[in-house]
């Protein structure tokens, strides 16, 4: 199962060459893992109405997210556009303290043709703020995101 | 009469002090201005709805906007949410060839108490891309932002 | 007096336009700020070599700088080049908690023509981190930023 | 043989978490890597003095370089710091139309003791901007790169 986060553009995401950035490209992949994952008090419900969204990243909270390694393969530049891109989203692995994000990033819904313009993949470690060490992913959230467990990205130029 | 523009944050918006950072609020108030003035040919409407989007700022079109002038008064920090910020936008000025945006930055709408966070202006030039020279502002974009115009910004701290 | 601070571009400063962005360019003022009134530990000199530099902002430390409001005039676009850009700053006025920091942003030193391509200011506020208030600037303080004090920026197009 | 190319932070490349975000690490092997690889006719010399500079990037250059992929290890958190980080550059491999480049990301120089922050690879390719479409790496850029081959990066998260 995937999750499909909605995730809107700015034109200042564009770089001298008109298209999306490659760096700035981290950043929405980074918000659309925020709406799936992070609890936010401000609100009960989010854009990806996720049941993923179980860690609590509020100021204060006991866990931290840190990224350990990403991994981007681009196919298609990326112009402006108002409709939010639609970023497919799901877990490659699940790990004693870590888990492996993976993205496939496709152009606006209802818009034809699709265009698949990104593949990536992010390993996250969860951090406890007391201990500023790794801490073991709880029985909660590993019954939250198995649902969404699938197959790595299957990478093409490495 | 003012356009309401709903604008989401990002995560990555913040800074080290854990708030929207203040040179980020010009990138959210330029995304704003672009959902309010610009014509984007990929929709035929967008978030805000607005009979203001009227600069064609299509690649190769005739026109590109230049930033003269930009005034900001910030009045409390913006933590992250997830609701869009409620930005309020009306035109203060309309020049020759130049116009006066003007804003007022919300907290998100249907959240109590209303907090007034920031305002704004921006005076921008419509430049001819053939010329790369200012051009006048035509009567069918007079005609479209007339409606919106407005006292401009009264700043507290000048 | 004025502190000459040089300041590098990145070519990710550039929007589509092909030019420096408007919001970027708070970022190299904050940039600039930054190295003129930051102690920093990891360092015993810093670019500006400034005797300005007396604000401790390492982390943990009791004082925060709030921005609490910004005037900007760009007066021509600024491409991406590899020399710093020369921005030239001095303290418009000190007041109780606060003080204005004024900009001239030129082109880089010992290129012929000189340009200037941006007049700022920025009104900052020092925070006591302890109780969140607006603290008094102290004498130490006082006397380091005097001998920088100016004429406030003279904005044209107010 | 590596190139060793000073990078300078800047503060707002801190996060809400007090460390370089993840996603703007891509942007500082980006500076670092236009740095090593552009040609900019502004200046006869650059920082990194490099020889490997032959690639125009002036506006209307005939070649644009696009980004077709990267890999990323973050090893250690990177606080704001005013010396430069010290990113080593070389070539892991030069193919018809594309050259990957990688990345060794080390606290300043002089710093003790020396930490090694980041490992990533970019892969780059030249696009023709007339055709759009790949060129072939000429003689002259492979004369220019071929010294600084070496073993692409060996990632150990994979």
């Amino acid at each position: 199962m995937r999750l499909h986060v909605p995730t809107p553009l700015r034109w200042s995401d564009l770089d001298a060459y008109g298209h999306v950035n490659n760096a700035r490209m981290l950043s929405l992949l980074e918000e659309a893992r925020i709406q799936a994952f992070w609890v936010n008090g401000d609100t009960a419900e989010h854009a990806a109405g996720a049941s993923t969204a179980v860690i609590d990243a509020t100021p204060g909270a006991t866990t931290i997210t840190l990224i350990a390694r990403q991994e981007v393969e681009y196919l298609a530049p990326i112009p402006y556009q108002r409709q939010p891109l639609d970023i497919e989203l799901w877990i490659g692995h699940i790990g004693g303290a870590s888990l492996e994000v993976c993205y496939e990033v496709y152009s606006p819904r209802l818009v034809e043709p699709r265009v698949l313009y990104t593949r990536a993949s992010t390993t996250i470690v969860l951090i406890d703020t007391a201990t500023e060490r790794p801490r073991r992913i709880d029985d909660r959230e590993r019954e939250a995101w198995e649902p969404y467990l699938g197959e790595p990205v299957d990478f093409r130029r490495r």
